[in-house]
């Protein structure tokens, strides 16, 4: 990963922790109750109760020994922290399959996260795909700076992907959510975030090879 | 994510955090050192030294005040614990855009992961695609069963995951790497990692803004 290691007081590591409080949150809250306390919170995602509380208090959140926290302001805070607005606009380098899949992938709306426009340096591709429209990859650093564009994601092969994301940081681009597998660097101040698919099967193929070292499955 | 909260005594919780001590150790090693202390490994991820000594603990890896860890040991203890073997082998279901896409992907040899077979209900997506053979999804079950396959990865759309999952877990499939944007339900006993890509946007998103929001852009 290329990020800055803290960016306004928040370290980055902390990111994905956020993320996932506001989803224990919102079971809770769904479950009727307003109250929860760190060591909760640190069971439900596996980490110690310490290291909530640092989280929270790095964000000016305060908790109560006896009350634990409020659960309707933590969330109305790490949302707030989070602020992913609507409307946020994106576009994607790279039109093969995995482009045309991330460009059709339901679970970006919910966010509100809106796909504008794809980009490739295969005619055949260009035009429409799926919902959006494809240009010419000439085309990008132009789309990016005229239209204002935040965020990219890269779904082209590695050995392209740097050349791509330097066109898209000439245009404009602050943050790139990165498919290649391989590593990036950014000449301007960009974010990259890399989505390494590898290691989520890793992870799994670990709790598999667990589950059957562990023996006794009926 | 549902996975189990803990198994042979690992909280699952610690693996996305072995697999980052990993990637650390390795630099560590090749930089030429053979030391490491748990707030320099705690630094480099973002979290607490006493989250690191804590995950080590739970592994019988014992550190010393004066000399940190040993890099070395330190490695092939997490390797042994993720244990990803060479030739895992993994099959796809649902052979769309984004199946061919991770039929396609780099990564995974890397890591020891080969995908065999793709299955769709779609007769025109059956024969080849890309690398590997795709057969009609009513031979999932069967193909599954008879070559023993413990890892599927689920492709298909978020209203037909919960069907293709039951079949592939009735093949015996013990853990799926799920990329609907849906919460699965497993009947016996299955590990699903799901791969959320909305958070991963979401991840970015909240840099990219915090960015813009500290001002003093050049």
């Amino acid at each position: 990963m290329n990020l800055p290691q803290k960016i306004a007081g928040v370290n980055k590591n902390s990111i994905p922790r956020l993320v996932q409080y506001k989803y224990v949150l919102k079971k809770v809250l769904a479950s009727g109750s307003d109250r929860v306390y760190s060591n909760e919170l640190a069971d439900a995602i596996g980490i110690t109760a310490a290291q909530v509380r640092k989280d929270f208090s790095l964000f000016g959140i305060m908790g109560n020994k006896r009350g634990g926290y409020s659960v309707s302001d933590l969330l109305g805070i790490i949302q707030r922290i989070l602020g992913s607005q609507p409307g946020q606009d994106v576009i994607i380098a790279g039109m093969g399959h995995l482009g045309i899949a991330l460009s059709n992938y339901k679970g970006f709306e919910k966010e509100g996260i809106c796909i504008r426009a794809g980009f490739d340096i295969d005619p055949v591709k260009c035009g429409v795909q799926g919902n959006i429209p494809v240009y010419p990859f000439s085309e990008c650093e132009g789309y990016i700076s005229n239209r204002n564009i935040k965020v990219g994601i890269l779904a082209v092969p590695a050995d392209a992907a740097q050349l791509v994301l330097d066109v898209m940081v000439r245009g404009g681009v602050e943050g790139v959510l990165n498919f290649a597998p391989v590593h990036l660097m950014a000449q301007r101040s960009c974010v990259i975030h890399d989505v390494n698919l590898g290691v989520e099967l890793e992870f799994l193929l670990y709790f598999v090879n667990a589950l059957n070292n562990r023996g006794g499955k009926a």
